[in-house]
């Protein structure tokens, strides 16, 4: 495969709203593999290809789960860190919400990275060496998480990063139990077979506002709503130490939490080797490398 | 049972903050009759004597939904409504949000009130004749419903109706699929045996505010977690046409809905005419009628 440039946009996004109507079919590949390069089964391959996710349950063990928890604490009660411009903090409470770049901060996450249960499933999903791309720490509060509106993550990607092509996978794992009713992610399976432009130049700097609240790069409420009557929607809930697998391009988004349980998670993207960063499709100079990395060398054990 | 007064405040709530500390264990009954007073079996009694409800799949048929989809929609749209004190608009949108008193606006509903597998069930679960202390439609819709924080209906009542005792019974009947992601109702299962009582006086006119956004009436935090560690947190989910019963202090609350599917429901609640209303325990003069009935006249077929 050889790398789009400006030029040769197939996904064209942050277009004026009149010409922002029409959905596209995404003519890239989901899974770039098979059985046999990985330690995911045919069978949960086919459902990834087809839904655009697949969940691992007991991905990372009890014991692992309270020492990565434990880790998260220790980053977020760091008083360094508070100034850093890697740590994302709730609109309204001061709390911290996310942590960027976090297995620059963390060797312990650094390592799961790097774990075979980690990275060899990235590589056989995208069939080829891969790179961290962005990797951060969730942290939504009880009580007072906000959610995120529906969105694909690949479209910010492409119009802000320049990644050209969705041929990366994003691994959250969680820990704290995802109940329904917790603020947890909601997922349109089979949404990913199609790319939403999105209306609306790109401001400069948007990412500053965006990691708090989305304003560009958000679909029409009428184009959301076909996805969601043809796909419908399911949600990740399962223990501590579950996984979620999802594409790049799958449409998701949150509710706010209400109760008084904590949704926390690790989050590590895996962007293809041959799918590395070029200029922004649709945006001015690209964001920081905190939230887009562009040291693209694969990952070993 | 004799009428508490205000001398007599069994369940003191609006109190200054220091003293709103400690949960009032509930002293009256949860079911007032047995298996033989009614459609209800003994295990559903006792479910919903533990839990503090119950739920009851295909109350209404299909058909029977789409007529009182109808009929919301036609109350929605009808332009004299939109003056009416009783029609609540959503704050952000200027959408309807709830219609109050609405048995006397659709002759429709005044019969579903009176309907036996509704009225019956209020009758058995309250051990009495019953009339209607508040009846409403309520319409959440897609993308920008906003939730309910957590509260017990009943803590309102008592501190600004006047209803003396938990002796009170809402049926939510759902005219819309309930999902677990589209912002429907969550309980705290048990927690109708606890009273918390709510800090801070009522101001005067408070439903005027509360009726959108409530800020009075409201447990502390701790206290809100306390419950859910101890009995968990249930969602109600299931096709239109199903019915939830819950007692008047049960703890409840809903999440905001960023989904496209909106969520409808009819909201009636029965009050036993052995509870009739007395002077606000803690507010200044009484709600108005179409949010707090004062004609206590027993319902009949």
């Amino acid at each position: 495969m050889t790398l789009a440039t400006r030029t040769e946009d197939r996904y064209p996004t942050r277009i004026p709203a009149y010409a922002a109507n029409r959905p596209i079919e995404r003519t890239d590949p989901t899974v770039w593999s098979t059985e046999a390069d990985g330690p995911i089964d045919a069978a949960s391959l086919a459902g990834y290809e087809a839904k655009g996710f697949s969940i691992v349950e007991g991905l990372l063990s009890p014991a692992e789960v309270q020492a990565y928890w434990q880790e998260l604490v220790r980053l977020c009660k760091d008083p360094e860190l508070k100034r850093d411009d890697r740590v994302i903090a709730e609109k309204s409470a001061n709390e911290v919400r996310s942590i960027f770049e976090v297995h620059k901060l963390s060797g312990l996450i650094a390592e799961l990275a790097r774990d075979p249960r980690v990275l060899d499933r990235a590589r056989q999903l995208l069939g080829s060496e891969v790179y961290l791309h962005q990797t951060r720490v969730n942290y939504m509060p009880g009580y007072q998480g906000k959610g995120f509106y529906w969105h694909s993550d690949f479209e910010t990607w492409h119009a802000e990063d320049g990644m050209p092509a969705p041929r990366a996978v994003s691994i959250s794992i969680a820990l704290t139990d995802n109940y329904p009713f917790n603020g947890g992610l909601m997922v349109m399976p089979g949404s990913h077979r199609m790319f939403l432009p999105c209306a609306g130049e790109t401001p400069d700097e948007h990412y500053r506002a965006s990691l708090r609240e989305q304003e560009f790069g958000i679909p029409k409420q009428d184009q959301i709503t076909m996805l969601a009557v043809d796909h419908g929607i399911e949600q990740f809930t399962g223990p501590a130490g579950s996984a979620l697998l999802f594409d790049s391009n799958l449409m998701h988004g949150s509710g706010n939490n209400i109760t008084p349980f904590p949704r926390s998670n690790i989050f590590l993207v895996f962007n293809s080797v041959a799918n590395t960063l070029v200029e922004p499709f649709s945006a001015g100079k690209p964001r920081p490398e905190y939230i887009a990395s562009r040291e693209f060398t694969a990952l070993t054990r």
